[in-house]
């Protein structure tokens, strides 16, 4: 089996709203020394072995389903996992 | 300048529909070699150095907005920055 991670950002183009409005709670609790929070999303994919090309097949998930290639980015780790 | 990366993710024992709803547009795309999906948060968080202790900072901002303890684990990673 593969373990993959994959973290998908918004582009440093695009505003996050959702990001800001996550630092105001922290600057409201007193948390005064956070200057930008970004929100992005973080996948885990199990993924059985087979007679396919792994790269292939993440980046064709990334880019039609897992993220907006428009507005967000994403980078990948790969993991085996050996069987128990 | 710090660079703060946080993962938040469900904890193992915690049903994850988000992820088995993913994981069923996978299949129906014809990627039948994922097994699960499992989606967490991921946040980067830029803050001012300080004359404060930044571990304690960190789980104090995550135990008290960024996870639900009751569901969530974290983790994070902190990247030093030097200003440009």
């Amino acid at each position: 089996m593969y373990k993959v991670k994959v973290y998908v950002t918004l582009r440093e183009s695009v505003l996050d709203p959702q990001g800001k409005a996550v630092m105001s709670s922290l600057h409201k609790m007193g948390q005064s020394e956070v200057e930008d929070v970004r929100i992005g999303k973080y996948l885990e994919l199990t993924l059985q072995k087979g007679n396919y090309d792994l790269d292939e097949k993440i980046v064709n998930m990334c880019s039609k389903l897992l993220s907006n290639p428009v507005i967000e980015d994403y980078r990948y780790e790969v993991e085996e996992v050996v069987a128990q």
